[in-house]
């Protein structure tokens, strides 16, 4: 397999961090994102929708969207499980999810801060502001959810799902961008643990091969 | 069943969509987003997401985020299936389904362009250029995703999957914001197709009881 991946894309985490739970190799393509080459005619050949992660599987099938890759990797190599079987469960997992995979993380990326400096003249207090309240925004939402059906030391249960493949990127995100967390114990703990698995090690931005220090 | 919605919600005509596709009833209760009702205390403590649709079962368990929702009334209410099972086909409906829910509508919705007006002090016009710019960003992937890999009178086939549940409210929405649609061809094939259908007929913000015309 093949993952084109730039090393601060928080989706792109988000795969990197599902295939080594999953323990599986790949080929790894930067795709800097900083400097537009995600939507030069060679790059958007491969993927239409102009982004990161792009991952091309052993038959040679382009798929993009991150939360899409992960339900394929699940489907095609599904030890570990990332996403439950059980309706319930996987609901509950799913919901935290894209709370952060909808909700979270598009408003808050590169592209739009870009926009919001270039187009609208924000300056970068507030593209801080604007980042810290769509952080808080959301967090209030999962912490609520994990105080009321979240249990273990991942998001729901000991082992990692989809949500803790979410929550881990978005987290280092709001760390790096100095948002004040202490209101989320919960996400905390949970980072804290995550943090210390060797397959979120391996995925982290700084132990990739496109990193820029 | 019930479903906590708001008439002119994209995230919330997607579940309606879905509901109405699998013939299911359930009782409609009006959030209006445009007044916060969403941010009360008698709601979060619904809904700890703050946002609707907010869907609660027959054994009364609340479940939010309009693709976990689908999913789960996918995986409890199975005809017609919506997400198809083999792993390619359904990461082709999800990756067209995320770039959607993902990439075009969170940053397009009512809290962001209030964020904008609010706080950054944008113009009508500069709302308007931020709304457009996104849409044609989304639909130019969706319209590249569908000519490589969509067939039928649907996004995927000749029945409506969740892909069709998260592109029809987008290009209503669209409309509604006045933009150019004449660059994407299959999208709006697809739309006045869908447009036709019961379902989608049923499911349309105009035809609930909390339109507000």
């Amino acid at each position: 397999m093949q993952l084109y991946s730039f090393f601060n894309s928080s989706t792109s985490y988000r795969v990197r961090i599902a295939l080594a739970l999953k323990g599986l190799s790949y080929a790894y393509t930067g795709v800097n994102i900083r400097t537009g080459e995600q939507r030069q005619p060679d790059y958007t050949r491969l993927n239409p929708g102009k982004g990161v992660p792009l991952l091309v599987d052993e038959q040679g099938n382009h798929i993009s969207q991150s939360m899409a890759i992960i339900q394929y990797l699940d489907d095609t190599h599904p030890q570990p499980r990332l996403i439950p079987q059980e309706p319930l469960a996987r609901a509950r997992v799913l919901e935290v999810s894209n709370l952060i995979a909808c909700d979270m993380h598009p408003v808050n990326n590169l592209r739009i801060l870009g926009y919001l400096a270039r187009e609208l003249g924000a300056s970068d207090q507030q593209k801080q502001d604007w980042y810290s309240h769509w952080i808080r925004e959301g967090f209030d939402g999962v912490e609520g959810l994990l105080e009321r059906h979240g249990f273990g030391r991942c998001c729901f249960g000991d082992e990692p799902t989809l949500a803790d493949v979410c929550l881990v990127p978005q987290v280092a995100n709001a760390l790096r961008m100095n948002c004040d967390l202490s209101a989320y114990p919960r996400i905390m703990a949970i980072y804290e643990h995550c943090q210390q698995l060797p397959a979120f090690i391996q995925a982290a931005p700084a132990n990739q091969p496109d990193v820029i220090r």
